[in-house]
């Protein structure tokens, strides 16, 4: 362990740690960005964000990871790639923070460290993922180039990544549990008008199959209660997401789901830890809402650290 | 009056009600913006905006304006400048907006039209704004690193953000017209104790000077009745903000400063009628912040109007 310690400690290096590391940074307050892979989150796995204020033409995700990255290295913040973190632990009025191998130590911190996909938990999809099954279709998406493929999910990301998916994939299987979608409408409109993508709508993926990689699904109608099998290749699921919250457990109170109780000022129920972004319990999980608590969770670090000296 | 009902009017044309346009239009919610002025809110008295995500060397304020602007079209958002709203007035489960001439109806409503500086009417001050006269030391701030400048303001923003400054500037002449500050204790010890910032207590600006931009400041002292002229390239001034909110009198709910009341969801205690931005009662007020609300809104919009259908 270093001697060094920081004023803050930021976990997670998408949209909302980022964010605050601007922030943090452009106070002079002392700050350490640990990312677990590689910083973006789930920018990383979006083709296109259309939606974020600034962007008229929409940005890569990456291109606006990079950005944001860049900015919040240039008013000082130390960004460190490649760390896990898997423990939290308060020590003497200081926070201790420990991946596989170091040991950093904070005033303040800063929980940022967003979510990772829900897996279905149906037969073959273990066994599968990244034999066919993906989480990602900016990741795996040229692979199944003129391959027929599956994609189950109703929100925006499942619809996004299905009409993403148009670019490579041969036909598309559009596989909801219910019979509304919960996307924006303008992203519903350009599914159904997709001539590549059948919507099965009340209809839920059951098992996946295969030899080596994928090459079947069956899918259970809700209404007839009959089974279909269908020959595809490729399997993207976007089944909603789970905190990645789990170093926190004991530390800072959690709601039923897991994700991290916070106030207005983006303060958890112990001082000095602070949360921000998708892991955050609350009900819009936007690049703007992450980038905005990044803001707000640099501001009330800010406070607090003048309060403690 | 045009037949026409909108599916919600957004008033205000600043970070919140653009991001609030960008995201209802994509949701294919009928939406109209009017805006008094330009487009733009507080970010048209910015010169480089370096603390909004996703511009790593700072952004105009004005470019940064015109791509919100330029994406809410985009995606539909039915923009009308210079339409100043008197008036809104709930008719038969609508809204009613009323402008100067015209009258807009709709089912929902998005105020978002912020604050403005409290002005201190001395000469120059108008002249000069955007020129070296500045209500946003953390927008403008590290333009002017080393250069001599006067904050004028006795509360907290005021002595925060002088605070803030001397992180960048050479000299601060801090002014404040009564013999007291109003900021909080711990701010006025922070303030005294800095040896960057000189403290001129009973004294008021009366007159900010230049060329192209400001080069001194004429500072008159309540109890010599003596005048003063500084030399100096910068002029903040707290003069406090006042909500932009009187056509909402009677309407919606107000704090004591006249701020919106709004829930997590930015719904105020009238249905159909939300707000974001500025003009909310809230700690934190940036652009962020404001695109983050305008996000929210607009979602509690799309599913205000599925309830009400």
């Amino acid at each position: 362990m270093s001697g060094r310690i920081y004023d803050v400690i930021i976990i997670g290096g998408g949209p909302a740690g980022l964010s605050a590391g601007i922030y943090a940074s452009r106070e002079r307050i002392s700050t350490l960005l640990l990312e677990k892979g590689m910083c973006g989150g789930l920018l990383t796995v979006a083709d296109l964000i259309e939606n974020y204020p600034g962007f008229p033409n929409g940005i890569k995700g990456m291109d606006l990871v990079n950005k944001f990255k860049e900015q919040a290295k240039r008013f000082g913040t130390e960004i460190v790639e490649l760390k896990e973190v898997k423990e939290i632990k308060p020590v003497d009025g200081n926070i201790m923070v420990k991946t596989d191998k170091e040991e950093y130590s904070s005033h303040a911190l800063i929980a940022a460290s967003g979510t990772i996909p829900r897996k279905l938990g149906i037969p073959g999809e273990k066994q599968y993922t990244g034999k066919g099954v993906s989480y990602c279709a900016t990741c795996d998406g040229p692979l199944f180039k003129n391959k027929d493929i599956v994609v189950v999910g109703g929100g925006n990301a499942a619809v996004e990544e299905a009409l993403f998916l148009t670019k490579f994939a041969g036909k598309i299987i559009f596989v909801h549990r219910r019979y509304e979608l919960r996307a924006a409408k303008i992203l519903q409109e350009n599914l159904r008008r997709d001539k590549k993508i059948e919507l099965l709508l009340n209809h839920k993926l059951i098992s996946i199959a295969g030899d080596k990689t994928v090459n079947s699904v069956n899918v259970f109608d809700n209404h007839t209660k009959k089974q279909t099998k269908f020959e595809v290749s490729g399997v993207f699921i976007y089944a909603g997401f789970l905190p990645n919250s789990k170093f926190l457990e004991g530390i800072v109170e959690f709601d039923d789901s897991g994700y991290i109780k916070v106030d207005g000022k983006m303060q958890t129920q112990t001082p000095g830890i602070f949360a921000a972004g998708d892991i955050c319990s609350k009900n819009v999980r936007q690049v703007t809402t992450a980038c905005a608590e990044g803001t707000i969770a640099a501001m009330s670090v800010r406070d607090y650290l003048k309060k403690e000296r």
